[in-house]
């Protein structure tokens, strides 16, 4: 299976133009899942509830999801990217994967991070597993099951893991990283649940309100064993492909005598539920 | 607070000799709290139940224990250390912390890894946190919060998210690590639950039976903020000691909006008790 991501900067505000962006850089690539960055059709610095509301979208109903639709179509690929959606009033940090045969899932960022508590709603749907087909190297059709987490998230061990514990091959986590951590710590998140993960993040800097922020791409796919097996620079727009074999992450052995998932003695364990 | 580990090889079964080599490394320099490595006095490369047997003690009154609480009165310090528990038939792998005043708590590792399944009982006691009483700059006796793990339970984050949620400030963590991702992946454990951890390793190759093991060494302090305070060497036998402030483990908030045990969402986490 041929996976990934877009590490792109992005116009505050100016949708078309960073969604075309965007298209015209999963166009030079063949792959059958892009992970795109968080919030990569408006920007991630909002200074009013009102521009949120305004730059807000249907899912699967508004321009950005539909024209997604239809480079998925085209393109024979699924994509995943976060945008904000509009649900009646409320307006969540979502993000969205679509693939040839139509919309496929819909995740709303449960953990918000620093201002985003002001501008929205807190996710209120579960973590899920979606499939997504891929052609395999004999010619048939094999499913990787894909869940979805949004950037903070990945503070939570308990995002991760519930994604693995629901059978998650591949944990797609568009993100607008501004702190230094993430990178690093994706790499004992897919060892710690033997996954793999794709990490798609911003670069440049955006200066709105009395802040600027710097985003720090270092996007990147992680294997279950927990290497790095691409990651980008620090500053520039680039996109990155790999082959990868999502059955590698359904085997949770680490040795004859240990398995990640089945050796969880949760008898022990506080603060779930 | 003055807090260190010893990072030391050991002799497989020379208990006597192992446990004085331990106590001639920690005389040599003052601190409040001491974490040694996993089965300090034993070795770890059992071939034979019986050979467990043989080198279980029991808590608290075995020669290991005894010795230990006569120096913790004598150096007005506490001494957290992993030896074989012998508890009625069961034997475990576990953990002892002794204060100047006696015995404070056994910890039985949880997660058992490779061959320890042959030889150890699994835990069967919930995760704890205790006080460990230490003099403040002011002259005053102020208590941090000490809970325990033993290597391997470093790859279930809901270890060490228990004890966070049981108030720890500082997880101390000895170890006999021979994979190579603990030291790096302690750094993700301190960050996401904001603590403090100290992991004591050995080193040194261990040949018995059919395999030969290396210990990688590299024993840490880590902060709260995912700081690496000292890391020992991969090879040396080594003491380190530096002043950390507990209480900084007690202040979870990230910035002015977000709260890394409050901001949980445990109705959306799977894999509770």
């Amino acid at each position: 299976m041929k996976v990934g991501f877009v590490q792109m900067d992005c116009r505050f505000g100016e949708v078309e133009k960073n969604l075309e962006k965007a298209i015209g850089l999963i166009s030079r690539k063949k792959a059958d899942l892009w992970v795109l960055p968080e919030l990569f059709n408006t920007g991630y610095q909002f200074v009013s509830k009102r521009e949120v509301a305004d730059l807000a979208e249907a899912i699967p109903g508004g321009p950005t999801t539909q024209r997604l639709l239809a480079v998925a179509k085209e393109r024979r690929t699924s994509i995943v990217v976060g945008l904000v959606e509009r649900s009646g009033k409320a307006l969540y940090n979502a993000s969205v994967l679509v693939g040839p045969r139509g919309l496929i899932g819909v995740y709303r960022k449960i953990h918000l991070f620093y201002e985003e508590k002001k501008w929205f709603t807190p996710g209120n749907l579960p973590f899920e597993v979606y499939p997504v087909g891929y052609k395999s190297e004999k010619g048939g059709t094999l499913r990787a099951r894909i869940g979805m987490m949004i950037c903070f998230d990945w503070i939570f061990p308990e995002s991760m893991r519930t994604l693995a514990l629901l059978g998650a091959d591949i944990v797609c986590h568009p993100a607008n990283l501004v702190l230094p951590y993430c990178p690093d710590a994706m790499v004992t998140r897919s060892l710690e649940n033997h996954v793999f993960t794709i990490t798609a993040n911003r670069i440049g800097v955006e200066s709105r309100g009395k802040e600027s922020l710097r985003y720090i791409g270092r996007s990147e796919v992680v294997g279950p064993g927990g290497e790095i097996l691409c990651r980008a620079s620090d500053k520039k727009e680039e996109t990155s492909v790999i082959s990868i074999d999502p059955k590698l992450a359904r085997n949770k052995r680490l040795n004859r005598f240990n398995d990640l998932l089945k050796d969880r003695r949760s008898l022990f364990y506080l603060g779930r539920g």
